[in-house]
């Protein structure tokens, strides 16, 4: 895991003098007292996000939170709660929200969230993936509503990148 | 798993007096003695089905009978026989398509089946994946022919949501 | 896995009188002593590939090396060293360029890769999938440049088809 982590437009500049502008997803985000993180560079000879047309590929996120798993690493029915593994499953999309923040300007030219495929590192016999990546979707349906409704697939895997918890990717629609 | 299910259109017409309009893809079905099942809903904060465009996005199916899992609960090498690894699949599919049905009115609106990505549940060294989603496939291209082959994925993990043997999720694209 | 093999038009006019045409994407290759090779037919009822519009979908590829295999059966973490990866991830790639060949004719008609999906199998505790999958986004980065860089999710498994220690799906844009 490399150690130089780049800031998001938005938390650079919210350190300064100038009042940042946040647009209204991220102004919804903060009423939940939740921030857009500090993204951590690919781990990996590949793009955070990739686009064909208005469809717009987001890499497998993992539950960073600047830069680090911290207490995301592990496997759900050992070391990782439920509701560990939901914050997980959040912070995995906060992450994406960052990434398409930075390429977008704005969070609020997403669309719609077509798809999130879900990835849950458990140990044998866990099988509450769903629980696990609601917290993943409840997030997206309350900051975009309607638009936010979305397909997925939740599968339960051994072992995912670092020890990472959860991965989560993304197939975003924007306008 | 919530208890209550709802009735795919079909299926709540087909028990009344007037005589349903099966369209021919249903057709086919019935002639294979197998029928649309009664959906269940999302076991979590999803949509069966996206769209973006004419692109389908179906979420990962798990075989459930009418709203359970019955015989398709446990591992391929254990518990699940190849056969009935198979029966799964086709049962994901019979899904797939009862949500399709709903959403489409008919399933000759389906223009390609474009692509499935199989998750199969097995023992350490279960390595039959293709021969299992088999069963998802060769039903595709029985009912749509050519339009029906598709792209494909197989995976092996060790567990799936609910216990489920098998789950698949599809992309169709629609006419 | 079936026995007969069948050729990739390049691959059997290498072998001719007449000097083959090469595109210059597999000029790039040879220049890497790199060839595309003999490709296996599906080992599923599916497609090798499946188009919706210009988006291109690669079934799941595993590291066949003409039919077979070979060094490339295990898991990473016992049987298979990082390095044996990378080369199956390599692979993968080279087969996944082969049926582009096919059906496109040239691999200069490629637009851009959007998309990998990489899985590993992988002893518990495997937790180096990235490193794994860079054998392909770097060969893909060095054929194509700016447009070989993609979007990407690694996870890992612990078993794949016939004991593949990797398998990856692919989705291009071409021309």
């Amino acid at each position: 895991m490399k150690k130089e982590i780049y800031q998001a437009p938005t938390g650079a500049k919210a350190q300064g003098a100038v009042k940042p502008k946040y647009d209204k997803i991220e102004e919804k985000l903060l009423n939940k007292l939740l921030r857009l993180p500090v993204l951590a560079p690919p781990m990996g000879n590949y793009l955070p996000i990739n686009k064909s047309g208005k469809t717009y590929f987001l890499s497998g996120q993992l539950p960073l939170k600047d830069g680090s798993l911290g207490s995301f690493k592990g496997r759900l029915g050992k070391e990782i709660s439920l509701e560990n593994g939901r914050a997980a499953a959040l912070q995995c999309t906060l992450n994406a929200l960052a990434y398409l923040k930075q390429d977008l300007g704005s969070l609020e030219k997403v669309k719609r969230v077509v798809k999130l495929t879900g990835f849950v590192s458990g140990m044998p016999g866990f099988s509450q993936q769903p629980e696990v990546l609601n917290g993943a979707s409840d997030l997206l349906v309350d900051l975009y509503g309607e638009n936010g409704k979305h397909a997925r697939s939740a599968v339960g895997v051994t072992d995912l990148p670092f020890g990472a918890c959860v991965e989560i990717e993304y197939i975003f629609e924007v306008k």
